[in-house]
């Protein structure tokens, strides 16, 4: 046991028992909050009937996405579900917490995502609504921020009640129940962010390239029949996606806390990475209701102005908790592992740098994300300017500006890594160092979410009031300042995302290693480091297979993307030629079609990179081992890291510079130099929304996967029970599985290639 | 010394010697072959006056640019040969030897790069010359091909030469001073890529960018005062640097064999590396001269078939060779570890499937490239084709068929180094094993090079014979079929070259890992495998920094490109501006300026790239310690490999999908659909010849370095003499110097973004 991590034989004691429903007590308070806020938002007025109608069809296509991928997702879920059942565990109370946690994570997951999106659309026309009134600036990015609020209450709410309630019920056994629960809320969470962002990007890509490129339309204009889709996928994708995402993150990172926290700290180390989140979700409340944009200033300023004092506040906080909380000195905590004990050093001071550490990284983040993907800043106005040569210096300065913004945050969340690990010459406190740094990222998720949902409710009321006309003047430049600001705000998010990312896969290699050695003990074997050294060829290939099944699920995301748009624009301008009256305003397109056609093929191209998360671990891990299991996660999260932030912040440096453009600069809407930012944003739509955001949860399902089936690998690679046949059939049904999914999906063909045959020859 | 990998006691035979003594004469039969080839393209017809005065001008520009990048290079390698002399060394002997060849491995690689434009140049305008003769197409594609004959004979002649040199002068110490060969070819040839790379792209892409997009004229147009300095930067970069490239490949990957094949084999594995690329010599003979497109074949079918008929006679002699030299059992071996001898299998066996798998990596990337890149194939259709919905789909298109392509090749060499790692059950006879299948890969660098030279030839005669307006019809026809094979086979190399990278540097870890072992030793301390665990977090930070590395380089050299197309727009706008003769073709623009802003600006541009490949490995190393350090390089190698296929492939892709939509499909020359490929192409110029192609010179540098400076981070870090300060200290001006080198060029600004300004005004 004395090397282990886990802790059966953990007790609580009373007060800590106090402390646990304590801790219960404020994730039903942000709930709570959140449920106020929702009243507030609601209550606000809604505009015109015209702009009613919009958000009504809207309303409606969104809902009927979501319960059509729900139902999808229901049937993997229970596959899953009786999978998860057959692993190996330590008694059965075990089995079963991990596979019902399991069911409570997707479930959890599901609710956030739905209610975000539920929210988002009838908050867009609220937040339309409100532009046109007096003082419009100030009540539209109220509403807006709010409405993300609530959101973000109910992220931080759910997921500390989930890791409470576990701990509760489960104590020792918590961290391995709580394995099923984050695998849950990151496995529905990675689905509905590829579904989502497909759907969003395919409408928003399909509609542009029939409606600004081809036809010359302005972007919502109501003649286009992809508008209504472009709109529901804004909340499908960024708002429904995106909530589930974060609260993923946040249920995973609490998971690797809780793990390590155990076998570092005791009792103490179960109980302290609760209490950090709880002040977050205090500090996030704060933050809600100070963000207000004083007059002349700029709504990112304001966003950015109560993330800072939250974050302080927290840190503050953190610090003292910390030292309430914890002793200073290793002697008196009952950590699991009998060596540290005698660990040199102050638990409380290490604990307290580490949370800092963590909130730091957050802001450092939140500047070097505005930095490179705001419209005020060096980047993005290069961007812009790059315009008058055309669109192939755009994408060129676009795709450089992703490099270089990728590589610095990759290196700051590597030094908040490496800064962490240095807090102790400990092995196993050093990792509960990573992970409480996740911890000090997780106190400002609240906020952050609030920023994220602001991005597609503004952007989503923008198109409101486009489609409705029914907002001008003053109301329009408010809608096109909130919808910038939000590009940014959504880039930050996806920054802060994929740092919760490393951090925890860096956390939770910790307890894939515990695994290994745990399962290698039980079957009277001997783990042996040398099977995880980077120098190994074998480890490399992992490493080279870890980084491929990153770029092979972002050119997937992308693929899928072009191929469903292409379907969009086969189906618009089927509408315009077979109706002319469209083109004239006389008729109205049929938006639904162009829904049902979203909703279908989202959910058909979601199957094959979600089937690549889930069965490319258990490929490397059953066919090459557990060495090149390690391998392949450590190449996936490096490789994983820079993909996602060059893939987000390339696409939000060329939507901004296209927002630049339009306000006027370079020749403004209609020139040229428009045309050029145009094709830079079409390309960075899949980026950004699509691929980007779902290398964060991929890291994780991935990471869990290997967790969760590391004793499986072991016991049937060594010991009485090993059989080769039956590991590499596993395997070999793994890889089948891939390729079917694959072949399946090259089938398909590239629609949007072939859209054009049929509608040149009848144009 | 049991456990380490040097063999300083080794003796050869008699007959051994005699042995290196037939490599390096056949070495130098290769130079003579070479020379043969040399006379027969020289002695071709050199066309019209106009056709040799364009040709002329393109010869000393090139030699100008060469001329001046020598002298700016010569200082830095005396500054590296200094550093180099200053490391730790075993003896004085090896410590002179090893930076001696430092220097000759640079000059040898110099020598290549210079003779590979020297030839070009003139090749150029006896192909164009060619073309227009009767049986043009047979004529042209001869002295195409065999131009690349020689510089594939000079080549792999050199690069044995040298090997087999250092084999007969140190024994037992020629692994290390090999070392300092391969390290000065790596620097030399990452310098000449980079470089050449910035010159050939900014030249390309400025002409490109003023001719074709703004004044609508074509390419190669003579009113275009870029067209001959992007002909000189066909050569001083696809053929100069290439050349240098491929020979540093040689040089290293030999290195690597000889290192591991004296610790696994003993003096038999001092021997049998330089016997299979002395039968790669005779095959690359026959390739070269039985390559014959039969009437009505494509160029490409009679290229490949050469390559397969050569690879298969290499397979059958090398698989002769292995079980003629070696043993049937290790008893009988004398390798230096004493575990070898009772190592179970047979090292003929395994010595002859470890180079065929060699062997057959090359034909399936051969194949892949193709499959990928070709006109004729899936892929190229593809993104042709949607060209008809504009760029964006284009550029997005391009992307994916990079991804994907990027992952396929990076899983054949994960499988390769699988493959070969499997062949034993000892660690050191399985990297010996990976190193072999690297010296198969190898026995097809002399086609290989010929094939790639091929490419920047056939460009340039299609340069010429549209600047000159001497060759139309049939013999235009030739030149642009030609030149779309010549895509093709670059693109191939591109990924033979990165095959290489990856065995060389898998098998190169070997040695770094046996490095810091000896020096462990030395000083009296033990090596411990957790430092090097893929898991620890420190390993992880180390990992991402490598990753983010080969990020960096990429956008830096993407970076400098458009930097320096801008200022080349700047320049030609000017001249069209001030004289407007020029356009009227009455006047002549002035080339030479653009060639000295071309000349100035690539060698201003590489010193920021060239500083980070040395530098980081430095910093990472000193500063965090040797575990990071291996994490890095493990990084850089993954992502690396992913990175310089997608790069070369989406590049190839986009180039050949311009080419299709000119050959008439889409609407053909003057289409909106060629406008898009235009863009596509225009974004894969610096991607698939200045980024990608670096990368694998960065790999090797990179870890070279490590090997290098290894054994002192251990001096410094533990012992009698370690010093933390002065290992920071090292490790602070590394990062100094980054930082310094990326704000120097940060300062620069972005001319391509500035420029319009001026343009625009006075338009």
């Amino acid at each position: 046991m004395s090397r282990h991590f886990l802790a059966e034989g953990l007790e609580l004691s009373g007060g800590d028992r106090g402390l646990v429903a304590v801790v219960a007590a404020v994730a039903l308070a942000a709930l709570a909050v959140g449920y106020v806020l929702l009243r507030e938002v609601l209550a606000a007025g809604q505009g015109t009937s015209k702009m009613q109608d919009i958000a009504k069809a809207v309303q409606e296509g969104a809902a009927a996405y979501l319960n059509r991928q729900f139902r999808t997702l229901g049937i993997f879920v229970v596959v899953v579900f009786v999978l998860l059942f057959a692993l190996p565990a330590e008694d059965t109370g075990e089995r079963i917490g991990r596979s019902l946690f399991f069911i409570v994570g997707a479930v959890f997951s599901a609710i956030i995502g739905y209610l975000g999106m539920w929210l988002s659309t009838r908050a867009n026309v609220r937040v339309a609504a409100a532009a046109r009134e007096t003082g419009g600036r100030e009540k539209a990015m109220r509403i807006a921020f709010r409405t993300g609020g609530v959101v973000g209450m109910f992220t931080v709410g759910l997921g500390l009640f989930g890791a409470a309630l576990v701990v509760f019920v489960y104590v020792g056994q918590a961290p391995r129940v709580l394995e099923g629960f984050g695998f849950g809320a990151a496995l529905l969470a990675m689905f509905m962010r590829v579904g989502g962002g497909i759907f969003t990007k395919a409408a928003d890509v399909g509609a542009d390239l029939v409606g600004k490129v081809e036809q010359g339309i302005p972007e919502d204009d109501p003649r286009n029949a992809a508008t209504i889709a472009d709109n529901v996928g804004d909340n499908v994708g960024d708002c429904a996606g995106m909530a589930a995402d974060l609260f993923e993150s946040y249920a995973v990172t609490l998971v690797a806390s809780l793990i390590l926290g155990t076998a570092a700290f005791g009792a103490k180390g179960l109980l302290f990475p609760l209490i950090v989140p709880a002040i977050g979700v205090l500090t996030a409340v704060i933050g809600v209701y100070i963000t207000k944009a004083r007059t002349g200033e700029n709504g990112l300023t304001a966003i950015n102005r109560s993330f800072y004092i939250s974050a302080v506040i927290s840190a503050v906080l953190c610090t003292i908790a910390a030292f309430v909380y914890l002793p200073s000195s290793f002697a008196s905590l009952q950590g699991v592992d009998g060596a540290v004990a005698a660990t040199p050093g102050n638990p409380a001071l290490i604990a307290a740098i580490a949370v800092i550490i963590g909130i730091v990284l957050a802001g450092v983040i939140l500047w070097l994300t505005g930095y490179y993907t705001g419209t005020e800043h060096k980047p993005v106005k290069e961007v812009g300017r790059t315009s008058l040569t055309g669109a192939a210096t755009v994408i060129l300065s676009g795709i450089s500006v992703g490099f270089e913004s990728a590589v610095y945050t990759a290196l700051v969340i590597g030094g908040a890594v490496y800064g962490a690990f240095l807090l102790s010459g400990s092995v196993i406190v050093s990792l509960f160092a990573v992970a409480l740094a996740g911890c000090g990222l997780l106190t400002t998720v609240g906020v952050i979410v609030a920023m994220d949902t602001f991005g597609p409710v503004s952007d989503n009321a923008q198109g409101i009031a486009e489609m409705s006309g029914d907002v001008d003047g003053d109301g329009a430049r408010i809608l096109t300042e909130l919808d910038a600001v939000g590009n940014t705000t959504k880039a930050i998010t996806k920054g802060i995302a994929i740092a919760t990312a490393v951090l925890a896969a860096t956390a939770l290699f910790g307890s894939y290693k515990d695994a290994i050695e745990k399962a290698l003990k039980s079957v009277g074997s001997e783990f042996n480091d040398l099977d995880f050294v980077t120098f190994a060829p074998n480890v490399l290939v992992g490493l080279i297979i870890g980084a491929a099944v990153v770029f092979m699920f972002s050119g997937l995301a992308v693929n899928a993307v072009t191929r469903a748009a292409g379907a969009i624009v086969f189906e618009v301008r089927r509408q315009f030629r077979e109706n002319p009256g469209i083109m004239d305003g006389t008729v109205k397109p049929e938006y639904g079609r162009v829904v049902d056609i979203c909703t279908r093929d989202s959910l058909r191209e979601l199957a094959t990179p979600g089937l690549l998360a889930v069965m490319a671990p258990i490929a490397v891990g059953f066919g090459l081992g557990v060495g090149p299991l390690a391998g392949y996660l450590a190449g996936a999260i490096a490789t994983g890291t820079l993909m996602a932030v060059f893939l987000a912040n390339s696409g939000g440096a060329w939507d901004n510079a296209k927002k630049l453009v339009e306000d006027g600069n370079h020749g403004g809407k209609g020139s040229d130099a428009h045309a050029a930012t145009v094709i830079g944003d079409t390309v960075g739509d899949p980026f950004k929304d699509t691929a980007g955001p779902a290398i964060n949860p991929l890291l994780k399902v991935m990471n869990l996967v290997s967790v969760l089936i590391a004793p499986a690998i072991v016991g049937f690679s060594v010991g009485a029970d090993a059989s080769a046949g039956v590991r590499y059939a596993i395997a070999f049904v793994a890889v089948a599985v891939i390729v079917a999914a694959v072949i399946v999906s090259k089938r398909r063909g590239t629609a949007i290639a072939d859209a054009p045959a049929e509608a040149t020859t009848s144009a």
